[in-house]
């Protein structure tokens, strides 16, 4: 079940956007926060905000004993408010998520998907709207090729950890983490960031110069 | 003209797509069966299937004595149902095909043109609906960089073997090469398996176990 | 103030697009003329055709004594029908441009932004219907990890270069530059080819031999 | 201890080398059987002769409960003869070999080790001359960042198959893997070809025109 | 004038290698203290041990006012025991470093330059054995090219920092950065490393199974 | 057989080097001379200082009606002082370049060969002193892999031109072509340069600022 901090947070989602997170992290002496920007949504529009379950996938070249395994145990592990956050260390010879894993995601609340990988079934996830942001889709099955070795301990995705309890915001620019320590701290400093840029937007449209504006307000 | 298999599985092309069709090859031992990921539809639901034409092109220098010669010759032999798919071995500094050449096309009945390469005149291919897969587009037109040496024959794009006669369906999540041979046996097939993922996709989204429905139904 | 031969220019916007305008410079002997692809517009509808106004930054690993300062003056310098074209060498780990940057360029009659980097802010952007094309899109800011060092001199990006003065056209295909120098004969010559073209897409259209039509007419 | 086929082999190892085996497996059908070109000897002059053990190791982001645990059973696994031939997908973020490891390999008789993946320790291999082939070097340790899952499997290597007991040779210009089953009529040719060559040679450095000599001869 | 800290590691720099000092740095948990393994001495016997003085130089597309003028000042500014330590940000069009800046640096005791970039006049540079690392070499000068734009300020390469005074060791398998605050530490702990691998080493060459003597030692 | 001019050069080869070639060109307003750095020579210490003949390759998916006609064709046509030039638009998967075919150029007093792709059989060509610059090595035979087109016409590798007729000098560093229209304006100068960075050199040597050194001289 989905804990009240996020329920907080969640209410102001549609105000917060990924640049502005990234900007408090900087802030906060935190600036290696963000995924590689290989990872996109399937449809641009999707945003996630969630809390983040790490799994790890590893290339592999024979199908293994127990195919899907790990990925099944950690799907059925989710709960309302969770985003999975799949590491594969960039491999793209398959999808190690597609429509029915979605299905069964989306089932258990949770509220997005992140793959450092390939998708499929991209069609049917998108007519189902269920949040999946990936580097790519591949029509192969991971089966043989990709396997899941370990969930809900901290992975790194690029040179980012992702940790069991972190924030993920992601939208059409990219993918933040914030860790789970510094929530409390980042998410009140954005909600503020996003008002002193409001002003300064209608500074900038009424045709002041930008370098005045910088200068008196010191936001960019 | 088209013969009569390809209009047969044209009736169900609707309940196709290329992720259940690569699990069927991998069942039949064909595990390399999918160009590269790189190739996409200009318009992303766009789908082609179809009877492939290949043409293999390769980089030059400069402006051959002919220019455009084994390309318009490809384009005229094309007929109803054919898909031309073009190899360049990863040229990426012009397009080899464009607007004109899809009308062409279009003209004779091929459904779709997939190229290992770029396209150009996209806004206006797009405008006319003809179906074209590329790796990317650039305005940069082929002449003196880009040339076709034969069409007809087989080839192979990343590592992938395409044949006359093969059939390709290509949609949002890539493109796979049903052997000539194998056709018979694939299609059938891969509507057996839609009809099982129906099925596990209700059992999912009711909120049953992954691990639980994959045990039951060995379909993910 | 925007001159009058841009005005002039403008006014056949709609009826230009790159690949033409590329045609007509490979035969002026100007072979060289396109922006890097990885280079697109954030909405593919999009197009630009103005005047370059050139922007070279590069890699920091430090936050600079004046943050954003050549960036700022730089936007302050805009005129209406100027485009700003930034080089950054292939940066990928931050966005040099952004929506208040967006909006500072609106306000002068900017009339659109390409940079070979990475954008954010982009739902914002989109919102504005302000052309940007980009490398991509970061969530990260520049401060600290890329500067702008000059502005108003010439630039290469790619091996392509870049003019105070020239006019540049982007669209979903990619982006030209058409130097100060050949914009005179470039654009005539455009027009007249869009006009050839037309009459060889009615004769392909009516499904008469490609190799017949271009023998005739030499278009492609 | 080590078959007779393999020593048979070794007593004709200076006459061979990697092009004249992979011609010979063109020849036999088996086009696809030489490792990524990005392996190669710590030493230029080194060359390979041996059976292949596969080792599988994949990307990790944090230290194992066991470290080192596969790859020290399969070490002590190794018998005369042997060549280690580890895959570990493009890792190169730290050296899954180094001069411990190789320590320990010679001690058994093992002939050489092949690592798709980085070495280190380069200095002290090269002085106890025991043949590495790597795709580069690192100083960092695998623990924590690399680890092996399973070995004495099949595997995959770029996409050339490595079976165990499939015989590799390793010099210079690349290793190419004989599977197993084509080792009976592989070197026998690979022989065969060698004395031919000596003649084509001959006929060349002489100044006969190489046209004519390979009319005569068919081999270049 | 070099300190006597540096003396005194000097005198021990024949038994130190990278490997055992990453080794120690992951102990003492900095396991990002690399620099790109693209970056190799020139000569492979050769090493570098000093202290670290860095210099920032980016690529440029025009020939600045005073070209040079910051090479040339950090290269006036090396004293004895100096490493100059280059980054580029992975500029391959031109070389940053040549003979004859090889000469001045040496005339002022520096013990070597590790060049994120490109080197020139490798032969020269060969028979003056100044030890410089490089990632590759190029004959085309930085003039108009890359321009350095500060040094003797901390510095990024790959993602390992460098700040002035660290202490950075190279040799054939690539180059450790010790963080000032960490070398009193560092080098202590990894002589003794280097004296328990030579029991570790010897254990093995006598034949024992390699899974009892990392059990027993924990050393590999 | 060899001109004059050519063997005017080749009387000072042992004075010149790549770099101070590179210098002069860019004097001469040509900065666009260099081969891609990957093309190096399988023995460091080799030079090659010769007149282009350029070949063209390309990729081929099957075994051409006639294997190597055009490559055979264009080493029978070598003539002394000559350097067979030859690109492949980056191919990685086979050898171009072998033994035999340098036994052949040698005998027609060829003085070299640089691939823009790979070589084989390498330490026979070492063995046998024949200069052979490439991008690396691989054991697989170019038939039904790569085929050359043409040979003798102007070519491209990387963005640099290579015309019938020009003179390229590689050395470590890399290879420069000078074109033939000013190898008559380059040698001489390239020469003179050689003789003013020896002063340059003695006065840096000695201890004296590098910043003094270069505002007397004018030379790096």
């Amino acid at each position: 079940m989905m804990d009240n901090y996020i329920n907080h947070i969640l209410t102001h989602k549609d105000l917060l956007y990924s640049g502005v997170l990234a900007d408090v992290l900087d802030q906060l002496g935190q600036r290696n926060c963000v995924l590689p920007s290989r990872i996109r949504p399937l449809d641009p529009d999707w945003t996630i905000l969630g809390r983040a379950v790490p799994l790890w996938a590893v290339t592999v070249t024979r199908i293994p004993d127990t195919p899907y395994a790990v990925e099944l145990e950690c799907v059925d592990s989710l709960a309302p408010g969770d985003v999975l956050v799949a590491g594969t260390d960039g491999h793209d010879q398959s999808a190690l998520w597609g429509e029915l894993l979605s299905t069964a995601a989306m089932a258990r609340g949770a509220v997005g998907a992140i793959i450092d990988g390939f998708a499929r079934d991209s069609s049917r996830i998108l007519a189902m709207a269920f949040p999946v942001f990936a580097a790519g889709c591949h029509p192969h099955d991971s089966k043989g090729r990709l396997a899941a070795i370990h969930y809900g301990r901290p992975i790194e995705i690029g040179s980012c950890p992702v940790c069991p309890g972190d924030i993920v915001l992601g939208d059409r620019d990219g993918i933040v983490v914030v860790p789970a320590s510094l929530a409390d701290q980042a998410f009140p400093l954005a909600l503020a960031k996003v008002m002193g840029e409001n002003q300064v937007r209608a500074e900038l449209a009424s045709g002041r110069s930008a370098q005045e504006v910088f200068a008196q307000y010191g936001i960019l």
